[in-house]
């Protein structure tokens, strides 16, 4: 839906799944197109702010490189840039965590797992994108221009995906890396306006991204546009034990769950609305929309949760907290220090109880077509320095199902609200094949439409 | 007990423990003990082949700016020459992974975690030392020399971690860092006749390290006293929900387990006499043994861990199989086409049916003072391209449990045979407090005694 007429569109305004035919068979040159881009970024940034390293000249040269390709040795990628979030090893860019442990200008030398894949299909890495110190929840600390919403600068795009996911709701690139460990996808994805997945945990490698919770960190993408969704899962390798059927989902007789979560008492007028509108609308097109209400244990995940990120948080700084104390910022100093006085036997009952749900909600999962769940609290709030409530997303982060938010919808001043779909473990493919359909009917009845900003 | 007299030691001879306090005193300087080991290493190095990378000019240069910290400026481990695995970055030596496609005499240019903290606290890193490919199980595809047991260079010095304990236990250096997915932490440490300790999974970082199986890879210690692993528990902060008292432990009315598990049709004579005569001496030693036989579930953790290895393997290794196929060894591209057929049902089953079992596990052992569990099959087979058998090891990695080498008994052949003590998650502490005693004993009476070959 977000495709519009392709004829008249501005190479920058493409999705990956535009450009990329026209990239392979030559009709648009990977320069000319990152030039149009770079233009873009040129116009907006200096507003949004999502890009922490940007080098023109490095970009152009790989441009060149790719154009020069023969036809027949161009990858399914071929020419695709990628913005990737500043927490993942890029070895033609330095890494810098928005720590002043780790400033530096010097490249990585090493690509993460998932920026060699990349580069093998023959992506264009453009840039690394802004983050929140070492993608903590925390804020404040940040020694390089704060992002702002594309929709509206005074507002935050969410974290600790915000450069990532302002860069591509605010058309700078088709496609960018974002990590979630609570909600860092799905939230600046909600905030900004634009389709934002976070697969199966493990479905990915997390190889080369920064490690604060290995129990929950996953890898995912921010795009415009579901068939891009896809052209990701196919180029990752995602599969489901059963296939996805080559036709359309019909919602028609669909099976759909809708699940407020014990969380829903935090939701705000945008969030419920967008939850009932969602639910008038799947019914309107035929679906079957039933409340799913989650068993009491699943009350206690928003805790459970919470102790594992004050639990591996521990390990995962101690090196740059003895190598630098001083410069680390206080909110990740203090997982270190464990001043919450987490003990072993909480954060393990916190491991062991969230292990015995994650069979029990794939069984809950399975009897759905989709389970649609809040992706947000509320529209983004004012303000860059507070990043957002991530407590819609953190369950399905820890549960190790895909998550996707879906937009369509707006609050209260008119800035983007979010829906997330979520699915069992390991059925990613069937997620977005639903999804799609979905995605269709929020998109073009929804009320909310996504358009370049000036 | 390793210790001796010391006053008679060279200082290459030295643990740790006796090492530190004469550098941090500058009674030795850092340059000269680096000398030392060198010259050991230069003596050896030529059978063992357990370094990949070596750089005495670096290594001296750094061992210069040590002894040049004023007194009162130098941490913890200073001076503390360690060798690293070749599957963890260092920002000075390249990280090889003992694969073709990523060969390189560049510089990593970034530091594991674990590294960056070792840097911290003052230790010098010395070397990498040799690993199989990816530190996976599958032998062959070696581009580099092949390590040898120093107790007899016609066998095998276990893997995947065959450098790092081939080194400690030729005494080349006092501490290596390894990882162990499967057993290649524990049966190389009893291959080469050396404490070997794997921590609770999750109480060390992990960042910088290869990455087959987050759900398994761990990184622990090889040292030749459990003085050495008191040291490193410090270092790295381990700690138990209760702490230890600072007085011995009693063997005299200790309550020790001892499980042969579902694996005991496996074990060999070295093992089964090993753990015979272990019992015999705790009995003597006044402790109360026990065998422990564990639930009818246990039975099938060894299929559902080579699930893992399998599932995780597929993701793990998709970068270099993309960028370089040919270049990766049949084994490792084997796990990304998934040529076991293994579903994600089967995946995912493994991981929930192990899951129930952590906490059952730590019951179990909450109920000793100490488990003793076999090791390794049997001494270290002859021939250097089968690292050996992991499967004494494996249920212990995917329990998450510490797990520690225990040295002390001979096999048939005279080749040292290493006992597993092991115990609940994140009782690191305690198993190290109560395992100094039974070291004792082991090393005293066992019947095998380290000391330097020649």
């Amino acid at each position: 839906m977000a495709s519009g007429n392709i004829s008249t569109k501005q190479p920058w305004q493409m999705t990956a799944t535009e450009v990329l035919p026209r990239l392979k068979s030559g009709k648009l040159t990977v320069v000319d197109y990152s030039k149009s881009l770079l233009e873009r970024i040129h116009t907006r940034d200096q507003v949004v702010k999502a890009w922490v390293w940007l080098p023109p000249s490095t970009i152009l040269q790989r441009a060149k490189e790719l154009d020069s390709l023969p036809f027949d040795r161009r990858g399914p990628l071929h020419g695709l840039p990628v913005g990737v979030k500043d927490v993942i090893l890029t070895k033609d860019m330095p890494t810098q965590y928005n720590s002043r442990t780790l400033e530096s200008e010097e490249p990585s030398g090493i690509d993460a797992n998932v920026i060699m894949s990349l580069r093998a299909m023959g992506a264009l890495i453009f840039g690394k994108t802004a983050t929140t110190e070492f993608a903590s929840s925390k804020q404040g600390g940040w020694h390089q221009n704060l992002t702002c919403n594309p929709q509206d600068p005074k507002r935050t795009p969410g974290g600790s995906s915000s450069g990532s996911g302002a860069a591509v709701a605010d058309f700078q690139i088709p496609v960018s890396l974002g990590t979630q460990t609570g909600g860092s996808i799905v939230r600046p994805a909600s905030f900004n306006g634009c389709y934002g997945f976070k697969p199966t945990h493990g479905a990915i490698s997390r190889e080369g991204l920064a490690q604060w919770c290995p129990t929950l960190d996953t890898c995912g993408f921010f795009v415009r546009s579901m068939d891009d969704l896809e052209l990701l899962a196919n180029a990752f390798r995602l599969t489901d034990d059963s296939p996805v059927p080559s036709q359309r989902f019909e919602l028609r007789s669909a099976k759909i769950g809708m699940c407020k979560t014990y969380n829903w008492s935090k939701a705000g007028p945008g969030t419920v609305k967008a939850m009932s509108r969602a639910q008038e609308l799947l019914q309107q097109h035929g679906a079957n929309v039933e409340d799913v209400v989650l068993p009491d244990d699943f009350a206690n995940v928003l805790d459970w949760h919470a102790a594992v990120l004050v639990g591996e948080g521990q390990t995962s700084f101690l090196g740059q907290y003895l190598l630098d104390r001083e410069r680390l910022h206080e909110s990740i100093a203090s997982y270190v220090d464990n001043t919450k006085k987490l003990t072993h036997k909480e954060f393990l009952d916190a491991y062991d109880n969230v292990a015995r749900l994650r069979p029990a909600f794939d069984d809950i999962a399975s009897k759905y077509d989709l389970i649609l769940t809040p992706s947000v609290v509320d529209e983004a709030p004012l303000g860059l320095e507070n990043t957002g409530d991530m407590s819609m997303c953190s369950m399905w982060t820890i549960l190790h199902v895909p998550a996707l938010n879906l937009i369509g919808f707006a609050g209260e001043n008119g800035l983007p609200i979010g829906l997330t779909a979520v699915g069992a473990r390991y059925t990613d493919r069937h997620l977005l094949h639903v999804s799609k359909a979905v995605a269709d009917v929020f998109e073009g009845e929804g009320g909310w439409k996504m358009a370049p900003r000036s």
